[in-house]
């Protein structure tokens, strides 16, 4: 099964139906998730945007342009979030998830993750109205963005939740941003780069919680390999957005 | 269009279609949320297995049958809530909603109703077991709080919305069983009732926020009078829970 599959993959679809690599005993937990951390080669930390932009290559309509775009997903992922709540019944996994949407959307004083992106908006150049309007949203920005929360609305929800483990890579992209970004783009208030020193500590935790699930649910050997498949899935997702993001924004 | 129809509504329905009532001018909303409150005559309040519980003619099995029964709708409503945000792009709205998943769930020290629930079971001699294995869950029951549930995935968020809206006649009802349990019921540990209790304020805090939105969002003729079908459609819900129930609980 390839990524395109599962994006039209449907709630009923049991992935005890596959028959991929049932004769052969299951990876231990450890070797699953090793497996499982091994598909970090293939995280956008190594598209060559991210290199550019991290190497201070970037002009200023490109970096704007990746913050505008990047925004899309940003606005998407508490929907995301609360496709997965929609979609299991387990009230203990549902405490914890819910978290993400707090943390995304904010409440009572907490401002959130949407609003520290647009707060990195500020810092990078961009009006609200052009941020808000989704003006400089490419296609392809869109349809990726579009494909993970289908996913996550049509997915059996521990589907779903493997699919977020492309936050296991998270914490380096945003410390390499951190490091690099003050040196190579002094023309921006370091106070914008908020979200990235949010999401550090944020991303170890929902990690955590979403390793805890993959690992308890995709036990048989073909499950494992799937979950594989999930997870290259997500990271086709932020790949294509940045191919995406470098077509439209070449200079 | 009748209730049948709009549990198999899909989200890209849009009202705008019906062409019902078109020619005709919009209430005011005063006259509006007159219509919405005035569907209170067929709120399951007036169901004679109710008005039988209220006024001390229920059995202990039909007691717990009822407990048994609604409690698969306490469970149900933080996965109807949580579609709703899932279909919800609109960030306060989400921040607001987000609390009917905390106040059901729970959070942190709170319980949520979805424990309080639990402990009204624990009054009335259902034990867990019984209780969360929905033995006692009639198909009629399954069937209708499943219409719910998937009518808030696939309708419009505001139309969800405004299916929530039966909470407008909900504190009397919980104020009735305060008043007539401890009377009628004196087996029934009173703490047991605390759920009645918590529901008075919290579907006041609610029905404000969801009569925000509806009186915003259906301003045509022919839109208002699809949101009172959209809560005839509720209502008829809430009924035939009762009907089911009273079927399978005769004595």
């Amino acid at each position: 099964m390839n990524a395109k599959d599962i994006q039209h993959m449907t709630p009923t679809r049991d992935a005890n139906t596959s028959t991929q690599g049932t004769d052969q005993p299951a990876w231990s937990r450890e070797e699953f998730e090793a497996q499982l951390r091994a598909k970090g080669t293939a995280y956008h930390i190594h598209h060559p945007f991210n290199v550019k932009m991290n190497s201070g290559g970037c002009s200023r309509e490109q970096i704007r342009g990746w913050v505008a775009n990047r925004f899309y997903y940003q606005i998407n992922i508490p929907l995301k979030d609360a496709a997965i709540l929609s979609n299991c019944p387990d009230r203990e996994t549902r405490r914890r998830w819910v978290l993400r949407i707090l943390d995304h959307d904010g409440y009572d004083g907490a401002e959130g993750g949407i609003e520290t992106w647009a707060r990195l908006a500020d810092a990078v150049g961009l009006t609200r109205d052009e941020l808000w309007s989704l003006e400089h949203v490419t296609p392809g920005v869109r349809f990726a963005v579009d494909a993970y929360v289908n996913f996550a609305r049509r997915a059996p929800w521990q589907e779903a939740v493997c699919s977020s483990l492309t936050e296991m890579f998270a914490p380096q992209v945003h410390r390499d941003r951190l490091a690099s970004w003050p040196e190579h783009y002094p023309w921006i208030d370091p106070e914008g780069l908020a979200y990235f020193r949010s999401r550090i500590s944020l991303a170890q935790r929902d990690v955590q919680h979403g390793l805890e699930v993959t690992l308890a649910h995709f036990t048989r050997r073909d499950q494992q390999e799937r979950a594989l498949e999930i997870l290259q899935f997500k990271l086709d997702i932020l790949w294509t957005m940045l191919d995406s993001i470098e077509k439209a924004f070449a200079q």
